[in-house]
């Protein structure tokens, strides 16, 4: 099996002498293990923040050579803790493990996984140690993968070792139906499908990266989210769920959003579309549109952005605007995007309409609305966000 | 060129910026050039303290794994910090610069390298980074070369490449004839010959390892030690000088010594034999071997070793006393061992008087000495050392 441990189950040698205490525990159930892991505590900030002493835009190779060395430390380390008490252990890097990458520094997608080196240490008897989050592309050159890229090479190993089971260890005891931060009672789920986390990771549930949630689900690894800190049971992430039945599986919201409008564009077609090519190819990123007909034959357009992008974003809109001979441009920052995950949603309309009822019970009002087959999300002030999450926890989930 | 930056030229940010401020000025002038450097300051020290934090004998693979991203950091951020100021740079590890070793964890020995992606880098114009004190072993494995490990990547390199010089940055001005610590107005080498550099590095110098200096010697690659912080010109450390000459190069103390003798040996062959494989088995370091003639038909049997060593010497020596029915064994500690290196100094009678009477007219008892082709050591109190040091570089040096 694989098991990833992430950077606070290994925050200082206390806590990594407890995390091999505990691998020791399941080796001695006999099984096969790969181990995945992530830099020490803040050992990854503390090197950016190094390099930004030096430069304000390092170059990504070098910075993913500098990176690297945090897992590469964190594997030695958890080695020496496994041998110190009786087991037997080989550490492997990113590159003597096999993971080539893609060349895209910093950003890398696991390309392929030579497994000769594991099988050997497999037969050799030992525990493998794998540096997480980094891989070596065509060229030999250190590469990194990006955000969740821990996770990424955890659930990849287990993909191509067809490992029975992969399971990610944090700090928290699962995947919770809302962020516990905001509703203490908050309920753990025990089982949630590959569709649903990914809508709920996509929606900002820190817990797992939605690329290894992706990856997990095109090859069928079944995963597991659980607490280094206790022995409880977590939550299991596996392929379908019973379709007929509904299932809500969470409540998510996502801050930090900004709102653009453009106030009265001219009803002509295609204008929507330039506008957001102009924006694609500014790689500035897009969430919720809307667009409705108003009066005097003219259209408003409204899109969320991250409020981090608002700076880029906003000169390029007002140009467009200027262009087709909008009225003008309106911005509302701190807006949230609240959302019911779930299975079977849509097609139960009763769920859709519990959700915006509790909504205007409580005097919010919806600023923009939608919807996949996996959630409904609806787009409110970020101020009423804690309410509304507690509410609808209350409503959904406290029966 | 090749140019070796140690931990100090390296320690923060601020010191990484000047270093490579200084490799841009060389490299203006067009020079092909590789630079090899240390971890930053204090990095190993306290990479081998989190790993004593989980286990008093590390496995030596793992350990290997561990500091061998000291030095990695460092040839990132020194890329960085080139590239910041437009010089074009790419950073290699020991493994990707093709360095291979031989098996031997934590003291492996440079067995080749592999140059071809070296040579690809400064047809594509870069400067190239290396990580000193590491490479890779026929598994894939990283191993690191031990004390001196950087410099001797450095001459490796420099004789791999054939390249013109080998300069060996450090935070002093070069090779002094004796340590500036203790002698403050010593006299800075120009030149030196590699046999004297030798056997100065051999007798504690702490400037440059032996074993870089044995390199340099086989490959016939010019040396210079040079201090980071100036632009002053070091010490040259070159091929033979005239060999008729007498040419006395520097005085070097080594402290921290313990001097065992057994006393009353019966005079049998093969005794000294016997003691010493015996020692030997134990790797246990030995440096003097005084026997001489006593009364009685017994020898009185004196050798040296470290301080360190003497706590597993002891019991060895004692067990051996008692087999061979010796009558006692004395250890004297905090003895030193002071040396005049030079060229031809043996086949100069003079020289080795006026070391003698030197130490006789400061009162100074002499236990034991050995000489070599290019040394006279004397075994002194570890109390009179720095007398001893000053008052023969006065007599030698200050004319």
């Amino acid at each position: 099996m694989v098991q990833k441990y992430g950077g606070t189950s290994l925050q200082d040698t206390d806590r990594i002498k407890n995390t091999a205490r505990r691998i020791k525990g399941y080796r001695q159930k006999g099984h096969e293990m790969i181990v995945v892991v992530s830099a020490m505590g803040k050992t990854t900030n503390n090197l950016i923040s190094l390099a930004r002493e030096i430069s304000d835009s390092p170059p990504k190779r070098e910075l993913d050579v500098l990176l690297a060395t945090g897992e590469q430390i964190s594997i030695a380390l958890l080695s020496i803790a496994l041998n110190e008490i009786g087991v037997d252990t080989i550490s492997l890097t990113g590159a003597q493990c096999g993971i080539r990458t893609s060349n895209l520094h910093s950003n890398a997608r696991i390309e392929d996984i030579d497994t000769a080196r594991l099988k050997a240490e497999f037969k050799a008897g030992k525990v493998v140690i794998v540096a997480g989050f980094q891989g070596i592309n065509e060229k030999g050159d250190i590469t990194t993968l990006g955000r969740g890229g821990s996770d990424t090479t955890a659930v990849a190993l287990a993909a191509a070792m067809k490992a029975p089971k992969c399971e990610i260890y944090t700090d928290v005891d699962g995947v919770y139906a809302t962020d516990p931060r905001v509703v203490p009672q908050a309920l753990k789920l025990d089982r949630i499908s590959y569709d649903e986390m990914l809508e709920m990771a996509r929606l900002g549930a820190q817990v797992l990266h939605p690329r290894s949630v992706e990856l997990a689900k095109n090859h069928q690894v079944p995963l597991e989210v659980r607490s280094s800190l206790n022995f409880n049971p977590g939550t299991q992430i596996i392929g379908e769920i019973n379709m007929e039945d509904i299932r809500i599986s969470g409540i998510t919201s996502e801050k930090n959003i900004a709102r653009i409008s453009i106030a009265r564009v001219p009803d002509k077609p295609g204008i929507a579309y330039r506008l957001f090519k102009r924006l694609s190819e500014n790689e500035i990123s897009i969430d919720m549109i809307l667009q409705n007909l108003n009066h005097e034959n003219a259209n408003d357009i409204s899109f969320t952005t991250p409020t981090e992008a608002l700076g880029e974003a906003l000169p390029i809109v007002e140009g467009f605007a200027a262009d087709i001979e909008a009225q003008e441009v309106i911005v509302k920052e701190n807006v949230c995007k609240i959302s019911l995950v779930g299975t079977g949603i849509l097609g139960h309309g009763e769920v859709a309409a519990t959700f915006f009822e509790t909504l205007s019970n409580l005097g919010i009002n919806i600023e923009m609305i939608s919807t996949s087959e996996t959630k409904i999300s609806c787009l409110i002030d970020g101020k009423d966000s804690d309410t509304a999450t507690r509410t609808l926890h209350r409503i959904f989930f406290e029966k």
